[in-house]
């Protein structure tokens, strides 16, 4: 069975060519969820689905799959790969199309190998994971599993105030199918990490177990605007300060506690923002991710009661809003264990790893035994045009996939009839 | 002497007026420096000071001054009074206008009282004290001092593109006189303290004895923007955790030092601001102020210090930009004795104090021996059209101000020929 590999010429290559659409005349790569852009790599990707000479199908949400159902084949739930080929602004080439074309790659190869896999085969490409023009992010995955009305997603209004549906059926992907119309026995989905563990440990495959829980709040505080000449540090209520100890507590709190909790405080903002007058306001996000549900909810219990010692300590008024709420998600063990043979064979190393971004298989994991393998990514980098991964630890994590596949779908030249 | 007291109906009065000029439609007060507006609160400055019947003097920057020439009393130096009547956006009524009101106040008192000082006295409006249309702010008074050149002066360019020369000359403040041309032996300045000592301590005069100096600064800290998610808290180089350390060290220096230095972080931003991406960069502003030069040299020096050790423990690159500086300015012993004298003699509470902000008083004590003198402001708000001192108070400080002017003029009945 290892004998087999994709062909690493037609992957990597592909790759590129859905990456060379939807560049604007500034060359910045961006295929917003059902944009003109996004309907050109639909479009490609569509083409390739028939180029393999597989069934495509588009749901109402405008999933599209392409199922493989090999001859003499029993109909079984299928087995299901996929991602998604949207993209942020000013994106990268890799986030979400590697896993959509490394899936349509595993097909292509187990067909043209000869090898016929115990059931069915689908490759996925799901809407709207990235969330930057219509909300929430994972859409599409999110409908197809049944955690969101297919008509109120479709209703969504997005940034450019387009509504969904309308645009899915202006670019003409506004499928027939009702979303979950293949029940998959497996989801696998293979992803660059997003982040810098991988290279940093000189790791080449992540085999993810589990997927953070994600926390989002916005914090105000309100304090008073006075002279910063005039008023005495022990007269002050100063909303900027107040906002920096909060940073500094979940920073030393992160640090001392040996847990893979990750707090970021990614904006703020000062009010009145003038350089000779204390701040009045200041606002700012907190951003909470742990793969335990338990701990991450200690660690908002904690930032609560620190949010509480510092008005009272700070003489603030400070107000709490909750943005998100994501419970973490575990993935299947036996695929993981699968994952960490397949690098085994192939002489890969591989640790176990925790997701730290979110992904369509944290939608589909609701439906079916689910679980994702990661390649390095260059500097951690991601959601970036300097987004990248090595040609071989593209190649080796699509065999990673391709082994998995064949294990969970039994193909083998003895199941020939 | 003490039985003369102001006329207060007529300084309450006036007060009240001139915070009436310049008011837009939304009844915002806006005198920004050479403007229309500005221009009809010269206009009845010079009115007052003619009603009064005293000498009106401009000079090349503008600076408007009333010069009371007893007869028979030799042509000695004057004793000068004054501040300023341009104003913030959004003003209120008493910062400035107070100390040059009060200052014609007690020129028509005297005049009226038939008391007879030994020099001349005069009060003085300086030009563009604010700074809000041109840069610097205390222009009149700085190149009146020469501290500035009058030519560089008029050639500025306001955030409205004007430029002040061609302002001054359009609303017919463009004096003949050579700034300077009074060399008072003495300059007074009373003023509103803009700040919550005096309130919050039940005092009410403030006797000026210095002004802090002033460090501003610009800090730029480069971390990297990686993924919220998937970044461990090690491996990151977080710019706005890097700030939020600087914030906490500077309050808590401030607080541990027992001194009376004062340390703002006025202005943030964060970038790229999305919250779920590290900081990359987060830019600051630090605000040091002390009356002491040798400690605020330290502070600058425990900043810079710290700034470094910052920049190693997060790995970040830190960039620092000075946008001003002054150094403190200590005024007249003998002044601030009177005053404290004054106020005794009186029946009133007073301190010496440090001014937190910066006045005309500090230019002008380049060349004579000054002091100021500081009455409450309610709840340390100005800049703001909650800007207030009770009544009783402002009285109060106008009566400070003539007893020094007595003393200091030697105004008395013998000296009658």
């Amino acid at each position: 069975m290892n004998s087999l590999s994709v062909n690493d010429e037609r992957l990597l290559g592909r790759l590129q060519r859905l990456g060379e659409i939807g560049r604007g005349a500034d060359g910045r790569l961006v295929r917003l969820a059902a944009s003109d852009a996004e309907k050109l790599g639909r479009d490609q990707f569509v083409a390739w689905l028939k180029e393999t000479g597989i069934e495509v199908a588009v749901d109402r949400i405008g999933n599209i799959f392409g199922i493989w159902r090999p001859e003499g084949v029993a109909d079984n739930a299928p087995l299901m790969l996929g991602s998604h080929i949207d993209t942020v602004i000013d994106a990268g080439i890799y986030d979400g199309c590697y896993g959509v074309l490394a899936g349509l790659e595993i097909i292509a190869t187990l067909k043209e190998s000869g090898l016929r896999p115990d059931c069915p085969i689908a490759v996925a490409a799901f809407t709207n994971e990235e969330g930057v023009r219509f909300a929430p992010d994972m859409m599409g995955s999110l409908v197809y599993a049944g955690g969101l009305d297919v008509d109120v997603a479709l209703a969504t209004t997005g940034i450019d105030g387009a509504i969904l549906g309308n645009e899915l059926r202006r670019i003409g992907y506004d499928g027939d199918m009702e979303p979950g119309f293949i029940q998959p026995h497996a989801y696998i989905e293979l992803h660059i990490e997003q982040g810098p563990v991988l290279e940093r440990e000189g790791i080449q495959i992540g085999a993810v177990e589990n997927l953070q829980g994600i926390s989002w709040q916005r914090v105000t505080v309100n304090g008073d605007a006075n002279h910063a000449g005039t008023t005495p540090i022990s007269m002050r209520r100063d909303a900027g300060h107040a906002a920096a100890r909060v940073i500094t507590f979940l920073r030393d709190r992160a640090l001392s506690s040996n847990t893979p909790t990750v707090a970021t405080v990614g904006c703020m903002t000062f009010e009145p923002n003038a350089i000779n007058v204390i701040p009045s306001r200041a606002v700012f996000t907190v951003d909470l991710r742990d793969p335990d549900e338990d701990r991450l909810r200690e660690e908002e219990a904690a930032l609560e009661a620190f949010l509480a010692k510092v008005a009272r300590d700070e003489d603030v008024l400070i107000e709490v809003e909750r943005l998100a709420r994501f419970e973490p998600v575990k993935f299947d063990r036996q695929i993981v264990e699968l994952v960490e043979a397949a690098a085994s064979r192939r002489g890969h190393t591989c640790r176990r790893m925790t997701s730290g971004a979110g992904h369509d298989a944290q939608m589909i994991a609701r439906m079916a035994p689910s679980a994702m393998i990661f390649v390095p990514s260059i500097g951690g980098v991601s959601h970036n045009p300097k987004e990248k991964t090595h040609d071989t630890d593209l190649v080796a994590g699509a065999n990673m996939l391709l082994d998995v596949v064949a294990s969970l779908a039994k193909a083998s030249k003895t199941a020939e009839v």
